[in-house]
């Protein structure tokens, strides 16, 4: 990774072990990467995984659903010596992987359950949004390696809404409605805005369906989020859909 | 209307000059309503009009997005005078109506934009749901002429994210998905729960696109209201779609 | 009945003793009415209700697939006594409820299984929609009561294939299709075209899941055929779902 | 390419000089192909560029409709020496591209337009998908690089009937129909079905919108196929859609 770019970079927020740190070091391996989670538990341990590759991160403690936050993170972590970049270094690709899970009989799911999934889903994607687009624009006037890319992750919620997941769903629907009205409104400039449903368990240490391939592979994921970010503008993907092959649907 | 219920009434949140009012009064030829807006402005000629009919109906001014006032506002009018309801009358239709317009390229958005919309259409009508589901559900054991109905008025935004309507179709999606996820969790339970796609501009004295039958007239939208409280249980409508027969879609 | 129309009548294809004879006798309560069937023993008993009933009908052994055959029946019973019809009586209701099963698994599944539910649901409904329609414009000229309609009874295999499901699907599929893309035509033109997905088992004499209310009631799927025909043109529904209560989706 | 599989080999219907030759030309790269289309003069160029880069190909003149053809090709193809092939080589990527246009008033759409759409969309990958899976179901027990996979191409006519495309629409609703059925038998079985939205123009010399980037490359539209392939069964896409940044959607 000796010539990892210092005048592109990306952004991943909701790093965990799961799909955000695997789409975090996916993305390493070309730009230097900025890493958001609440707690620094969450991205420390890719971080240090992105650096010790050769790959330059930096993560930022942040509260998505406080859009301020969401501004200085994105300031600070491109003004940081980890990542190196130069002045007017681009950020050509923003992934905004937050989440949080709620599942509920509707009579006794409170406010707080349903301000959680809001927060998260419509706040946070909306302020990560509105932090990373004047960026991307600016992006799409360079002459870029792939087109400036603004990945969002779904879920079955964000198209079905199913018994017990009124509060889930809601925020993923509303998740949906913004990306979709992102898409019709900044990809006629330029910028690829994709959304992508994960149908499906992930595979995690502590989480395994104990079939062979049976569970989404988080790495396998990140694939996907590259290959979109590497589609030329002629040929944009707005919604995918990621499934293991024993998936019911 | 000598022969109006007095052990069943109707709730109707949202009530303007518009679809929530057609919808009161056309519920009110069968059913004592009550009637939530804001303002009292804009449910006072609906409930004089029904009265006025030989119907019963009271108006309460509400703020949806305040629980306690939804809950509130429920208990006064049933136990007021005007409706003149059994002490064990049961709720049969409730229809949530409210809604609020908010367009906007998405980087003028402000979070304030956001909040409006999710505040009518995810937390309001999580409320009104709340607050009304559990005598819905007391209907059921009734042996009422027509099956417990929840009806959610939503838009072409629903379902589709137009550029510059991010703000708004965040609230519509969410609204749609709590209706899904009430149509799954309650419908087993003998409560109709449908959700209707308003598709096109609704006719008023002050907007008009001067083509015959060119817009939803509020009392045919109504009528469909009406038509989808009167399905049996064994053939419940989840989602229907109503737009002027010159619209586009 | 003594008031039936002479100058207005309706047509129904696929009567068999469940959705199709229900349609017919809910729709000869108002018009004289036209049965399609491939044997006349489909629709007899049918027909001999609406007579008995005080209605008009006439049943002709029709195979939708033959074009010409289509055209020669509604010719035939245009002109017949049963009908009682002025010599330029209009056509306002056409439905087309015409279905065949097949379910396999794709490998066994034969060219013949797939022919069968092509030539019912796209071959057999493009015949329907080719000789209805011409009438069905020229009834949008005289002042009918409702505006001309035509309606198509689909299934949930219309909007989702399943395993196993590839041929049945396929004819579903294509016949939402048509009906979309006429209802996008001809919708401007006066004409309500309406696509019904019936999400369930059809309740009958020897079908019957044994939970009270837990099958599709033939007489409210009628119904809501008939509410449909009924929506004026301001305020036209482009696709209904019926289920019972009880139904997974 | 001297390391090109003996082992593994790809198929490719409907090869002309847009997608389908561009999707040809791709999975050369890795495999020996086989090219079906009606006249040799559609595949012969691809054939003849493959070949000169270094790949394997054959084309073979095939009516897709008819089923015994398509399995004719396929075994005329794997014994013939231009792909080099063992004998118990593995199908691990097959693509049905084929395809027609169709576009009238519905009232001048005759039973041969329908015919036209229903051949190639239904019948003809009825008889791929027949001809095919038994040969990819064979892949999976095989340890291939990649799982087998089968990729049609859709269209935006798959999942919207627009005005005019009665006929168009009918055999792309069908064939998603069929791609979806079969993604959700086979899928478990370890075989990727896939379906693929074309929304927009392709480009070609003959065809050109004049913006930049404006229509969709033929390019882009394979490596998209290309990927798909590359899924492993943890993460499997059932449906991607693809459009040029400047379309309207």
């Amino acid at each position: 990774m000796a010539s990892l770019s210092k005048s592109l970079y990306a952004i991943v927020a909701g790093v965990g072990p799961g799909t955000g740190g695997a789409v975090a070091k996916r993305f390493a391996k070309a730009y230097p990467v900025i890493l958001l989670a609440r707690q620094e538990a969450s991205y420390k341990a890719t971080v240090d995984e992105i650096t010790q590759a050769g790959g330059r991160a930096i993560g930022v403690p942040t509260d998505v659903s406080d859009a301020a936050a969401v501004k200085h993170a994105l300031e600070t972590a491109t003004a940081s010596k980890e990542l190196q970049l130069d002045a007017n270094a681009k950020l050509v690709a923003a992934v905004y992987n937050a989440s949080v899970f709620v599942m509920k009989p509707f009579l006794e799911l409170e406010k707080e359950d349903l301000d959680k999934s809001l927060q998260v889903n419509a706040y946070g994607f909306f302020n990560f949004a509105q932090a990373t687009l004047p960026h991307l624009l600016k992006a799409v006037e360079s002459d870029t390696p792939h087109p400036p890319t603004l990945i969002v992750t779904g879920a079955t919620a964000a198209i079905r809404g199913s018994a017990k997941f009124a509060g889930f769903a809601a925020g993923k629907f509303a998740k949906r409605a913004i990306t979709q009205s992102l898409a019709r409104e900044f990809g006629p400039q330029g910028i690829h805005v994709a959304h992508v449903i994960i149908d499906g368990g992930i595979k995690s240490p502590r989480y395994d369906n104990g079939i062979k391939d049976g569970m989404l592979s988080p790495d396998a994921i990140a694939d996907s989020y590259w290959y979109l970010h590497t589609q030329p503008r002629s040929c944009f993907t707005q919604e995918l859909d990621v499934r293991p092959y024993v998936e019911k649907f």
